[in-house]
C-alpha cells in the first residue's frame, strides 16, 4: 500500500485538524485514529509542541505568563514546518517540556507522511495555518466534563492542587476559550461531540483516512471520494 | 460488488439518521450523498412521508394542526417499517400530500438495502426509534440561515405570502425547534455545520459508506472500521 500511495500522492500531505477546548479529548481522539490505523503513513503533531520557549527568562517570571493565549504558541513555526512537509521536506519539531516552560535541546524528526493530524487548542486561530488544514475536525465536549478531566488529570496524575487547578482554570483557561477557542468553532467542517472516546467519530475519520491512502487523494472534487477544502 | 456485499451482509442494513432544524440542509445532504454514491444499496427514507394522515377530518381543521410537533409523525409506522427491513421483508412506504394533509393512496416500495439513511426534524425524539440508528448525524446550521431557506422556498417556489410563513414560522416552528429539535441534538454521534452543501463532512460520510458497502459490516469493534453505536 505505501508503494502504490506514493505513486499516486505527489502533491502533499494530507492536514486533518483537531481543536476545541483544552482536556476536551482531542488528543485522545487524534492518538486512537492514528494508533488503530496502524499506518507508518499517519503521525500526529500536537500544537503544544510549539509553546515559545522562555529560557530567556527566569523561572519565576515563566510562571506567570498566560499559557492559554495564542501569544504563547509559535504559530509561525508550526506553519513553516507544514510548508516544509508539504515542500516533502523533513523537520525537527520542538520538544517542550511543561514542567520548565522551555524547550528541550532535543527535536522529533518527521519526514514525509501521507496524512498528517495536528491537534491543539489554538489551531483554528490563524487564517494562514487554518487554509493549511484539508479537514478541520472541532471536539465539542461539555466545559464541566473538561473541567472534571482536567482536575482528575492534573490532581491525580501531576500532582497538583485542587486549588491551583481551579485557579489557572478561572483566570487563563476559562476566559481564553470564550474569547478565542469557541469563536474558532466557526471554522470547523465537522464537530465531535461526546469526547476523544466517540467510536462513531473516530470510525468515520479513519475510513477517510483509509481511502485516502489506499487511492491517493488527486480525485477533481466532483468524483466520488474527492477531497475539497472550503 | 452488490455480490460481494450480500454475501456477507447478513444481518440488517446499517442505519443512519441526518437530523436538525427545518430547512438547515437534511434532505440536501441526505440525497447528495446517496446520488453521487450511484448504488442501488442504499436509499433514503425521509421522515416526512409518515406525517398522519387527516383526511377523517375536514380540510379546514387539518391546516390548524402543528406539523412540527413530534405528535404529528406517525413513527411508530416508521419504526415498525425499520424492523421489518431489518428482517429481511420490504415495506410500503407512505407518499405523503403536503398542501392536501392527508396520505396518498399510492406507496414506495422499499426493499432490501444495505444502508438506510432517514432524515428528518425529529428522528432522535423517541428513544425506541433513535436506537435503531447505528449512525446518527445532527445538522447545526444557524436558525437565520435556515430562515432565509425556508422563505426562498415557500415565498419565491411554492407561492405563499411571507407573512403566512413568517407567522408560522413565529407559532410553531421556531416553538418545536427549541422544544424538541434542538434537544435532540445530544444523541448524535457527529455533528454538521455549515449545511447540506459541506463538502468535507459529505465525503467523510460517503467514504464510510463506501467501506461498508465493499466489506460488509460485521467486524467486532476492536477491528479497524467496525461500526458499533453508542
Amino acid at each position: 500500500m505505501t508503494a502504490h500511495f506514493n505513486q499516486v500522492h505527489k502533491k502533499y500531505p494530507i492536514i486533518i485538524g483537531i481543536s476545541g477546548a483544552s482536556a476536551s479529548g482531542k488528543s485522545l481522539l487524534a492518538n486512537t485514529i492514528v494508533n488503530e490505523l496502524g499506518s507508518t503513513q499517519v503521525v500526529v503533531i500536537s500544537e503544544d509542541s510549539y509553546y515559545k520557549d522562555h529560557s530567556n527568562i527566569p523561572y519565576e517570571a515563566r510562571t506567570t505568563i498566560n499559557y492559554d493565549h495564542p501569544d504563547a504558541i509559535d504559530h509561525d513555526l508550526l506553519y513553516r514546518h507544514l510548508l516544509l512537509l508539504q515542500q516533502g521536506k523533513s523537520v525537527e519539531v520542538p520538544v517542550y517540556n511543561h514542567a520548565l516552560h522551555i524547550r528541550q535541546k532535543e527535536t522529533k524528526h518527521i519526514g514525509q507522511h501521507a496524512v498528517i493530524v495536528l491537534e491543539g487548542i489554538l489551531l483554528f486561530i490563524q487564517q494562514s495555518l487554518r487554509e493549511m488544514m484539508d479537514i478541520r475536525i472541532f471536539m465539542e465536549t461539555s466545559l464541566d466534563i473538561c473541567l472534571i478531566r482536567r482536575l482528575k488529570r492534573d490532581v491525580k496524575e501531576r500532582d497538583r492542587s485542587m486549588d491551583s487547578v481551579l485557579q489557572q482554570y478561572e483566570d487563563t483557561v476559562r476566559p481564553m476559550y470564550m474569547q478565542f477557542i469557541d469563536p474558532s468553532k466557526h471554522f470547523a467542517h465537522l464537530i465531535v461531540p461526546m469526547g476523544g472516546n466517540n467510536r462513531i467519530a473516530i470510525d468515520m475519520i479513519q475510513a477517510k483516512i483509509r481511502e485516502l491512502l489506499t487511492d491517493g487523494h488527486e480525485r477533481t472534487p466532483s468524483q466520488p471520494g474527492a477531497l475539497t477544502s472550503s
